[in-house]
């Protein structure tokens, strides 16, 4: 049997999504739950590894077991287990070609900047303020220049281990929103940091410091030494990982899931 | 010269407002942030003294000095010192009779409830999420029971050394928002926990633990022991204290304020 697990969690203490050695990630904490509510070593499998301090509201995983699960007790024994700051928000049973990472169809991200005055302090792990005065019109005038299929080799750090650094961003709205504006990204994948690189050279534009025309240019450049540097972790959420909607079609079919908990989990 | 202060916080990791030998006050870190940087020892006056774990977006509080300070060199300087989860929001110059507290004409309170499934983890600290299910009518209902002139004796805590325990709620508010609801009280005045002992005894109304009929006896009991048990402090914010605008007129009349400051205080 294959569970999908949708997850939201606060990075802020955590190392990210990825087990890492030198410190607590999302992953080994879920892994961990999984394993004592099961009693068995339970391995997941994230569709996006979101770095240090990046949040979500929408992270997807699955795991397998041999085990039937009822989806609402595992949501309950989980969320008894796991730290406040990671909440299992759905469990589903999926067709067994179900795959977290490659079978995602887009994702969406939000970066969620802060242009007020001072910060209201239960937010302040939650957004970015930049130092300088920004302008609107050149921020949204930049995130079109983002939008389509790319390569976005200049706007992607080394480790993700990618094959190819050719990307679509569906859509790069500027959304206004209590005390700033969230930039909200839509693609087919992202590669390691690129929402944060492309933010951080949006910024530079928003400030001046670069003009708009010149994206064009560092996008062809292919190098990521030419781009602006990351935005930080804490503006980030990794809000939805959208799927086939065939897949789920396939699920009912199939009946994969146990019978008893299709109400449950559809 | 009078100072009044804005002030945001998230109370988290406080003992409340007011300073108490045994922990971390909001107020001793703003009287300590600004004897540093007035390099005098400043004493402040917060216009409601919030208890442990309770937040604000608009505590005020005013404090004398002889110095004469730029407002929003005062707000840089603040908050440069202070911790990250307070923040001084707004510097006016008030004018000699101006008083936190006893210049207050309402003050406006809202408790946050979470309604849905596991609460997003970045809003944990700032939502009580209740264990059972709520009637939303009930608590709708209950509510306007606590609409008017009372004596809120069964609903204040003792410590709070007030003469008398008549106050006027004139509006109490069930807003919906993500997640859940809000309760929006606005009043002349509230005793010492009685927002939370007011949440607490419709919390019972909503799980139907108590009949909406029976707070009007409660009311009239004037006795603390009858009414249920005080919500949590994480749901409640301190939102606005609200002034006599004549306060303001008066202000600019006197002159109070340095001329060259009075733009950017009005």
């Amino acid at each position: 049997m294959i569970y999908k697990l949708i997850i939201a969690y606060d990075g802020t203490h955590y190392v990210g999504w990825q087990i890492q050695p030198n410190g607590n990630s999302i992953q080994a904490e879920i892994e961990g739950a999984l394993s004592t509510f099961l009693k068995e070593e339970i391995s997941i499998m994230g569709a996006g590894r979101t770095d240090a301090g990046v949040h979500a509201l929408g992270q997807v995983a699955h795991f397998k077991t041999d085990q039937t699960v009822d989806p609402v007790r595992l949501i309950h024994a989980l969320n008894g287990i796991l730290p406040h700051d990671i909440r299992i928000k759905r469990v589903e049973c999926v067709p067994d070609d179900f795959h977290a990472r490659y079978s995602a169809k887009s994702k969406i991200y939000h970066y969620h900047l802060w242009l007020d005055g001072p910060i209201d302090p239960w937010i302040r792990l939650y957004r970015h303020r930049p130092k300088q005065k920004l302008s609107l019109p050149l921020l949204k005038k930049g995130a079109q220049e983002f939008v389509g299929k790319r390569d976005f080799s200049s706007f992607a750090n080394a480790g993700s281990g990618a094959q190819s650094f050719t990307r679509t961003i569906y859509r790069l709205d500027v959304v206004a929103q209590e005390g700033g504006v969230r930039l909200e990204f839509e693609g087919d994948g992202f590669l390691y940091k690129m929402v944060r690189n492309i933010v951080g050279t949006l910024l530079e534009v928003a400030t001046q410091k670069r003009k708009v025309e010149e994206i064009k240019s560092l996008l062809e450049a292919k190098d990521r030494t030419v781009a602006g540097i990351a935005a930080p972790a804490r503006g980030l959420f990794l809000i939805k990982v959208n799927y086939h909607s065939a897949l789920r079609e396939k699920s009912s079919e199939q009946r994969s899931c146990p019978e008893a908990f299709q109400a449950l989990s559809s």
